[in-house]
């Protein structure tokens, strides 16, 4: 299965459930932000070492689902905003990839901002 | 492009940035839950009229890129618990649709407890 | 100056900014949330040791920034729902208190379940 | 009750029950991030409407735990930090002050960057 063939899923799903009037893109948004959360209790009184061995521990389908979750609202809201999910992601990882070159970013989380974009900061000053 | 060659491109660029010390599952979940919320903070004070129409406005590749953004976490977390993706959505959606039967989720957005839910929360008494 | 007196000010900052359009109960969560992950941002890529030390760092302004837009944005929907969050605080304390006893979560950081809650769940099958 | 009274309320619970070795400020600010997100679950498929009448649906009192929970959060997570939130709050109330001047934003609830925010980012160039 692919994401257009879950997409068409998800889209038949909530027809027949009489869904689409819940399904408007603002609140899709906040469902996919709150099954993010869930993922994160999952994990959030874990040690680092801990969370690395999670899927060896009783919480591993918990996981799946929750993951599964985040998933489903994302293609859901893709699909209601007439978006191609992997073209944009193709998209980012080349902006990343100018955004945080290897020689600037390697062994840093630092957050780079493009010159592109401080230029549009300072035009817009 | 599919779900695995973008996680092999997710992961090639993290080994060239020496990133995989940041890149735990806690730390990850994390960094999707706060991608999720950029894309929240675009609808937040919309009216869901305005919600609906975000991609006619000027935030459109804004909300492209979040939604890449919260995908390349949840890929790159599903690689490092070695998840297939598709497989857990697959799964979930029968899952959900045990959990949100037609004739009990017609035009409700009220939370389901499947009978094996409701038991497993017994048996814990 | 006391949660009230924040409360007041608030108000009369959404008032004069003819805000109260945008500050409906549901809009406000969202922004709670919102703030509450730029938080999370600040720490997402740190170690425990690196997060303890935090108001050492350069990033000490931007947490306590961060903390009050989550205390702004709580006060704002309290007074939205007409909410005394000094009292909704102390009941749930005691709340806890019983959910939690000192013998069962010593230690421990599992979730746990009233048997008044268990006892909702079942009599809800 | 005041801050500072709950405060160390909040502190001599997590004391008796050992649970500083989980109370570091990641850790804190993910569970704070993860109650507010309850809270959103809450209003995530109401109108505006429903939303603003809540407090009289039957989901009033679980409003009041998610609001309590978060704040609870925020407090415990200002004492491991030593930030005074009333303090920062009210700092941060003077600096929306000169941010969101009643001209520029009546009526609007567009983003705005200070002047020197814009001459940081210059800088920074």
């Amino acid at each position: 299965m692919n994401i257009k063939d879950i997409q068409k899923q998800l889209s038949d799903f909530a027809d027949e459930r009489d869904w689409n009037q819940f399904h408007n893109p603002k609140n899709l948004a906040m469902a996919l932000s709150v099954e993010a959360s869930e993922l994160v209790e999952i994990f959030q009184w874990l040690t680092p070492e801990q969370a690395e061995a999670i899927m060896d521990s009783d919480e591993s389908e918990h996981v799946k689902e929750e993951m599964a979750d985040v998933m489903i609202y994302l293609i859901r809201l893709a699909d209601k905003l007439n978006i191609d999910l992997e073209e944009v992601v193709a998209d980012k990882i080349i902006k990343n990839g100018e955004k945080y070159s290897v020689e600037t970013s390697k062994g840093s989380a630092k957050k780079q901002t493009t010159l592109k974009e401080k230029i549009k900061n300072l035009i817009e000053l």
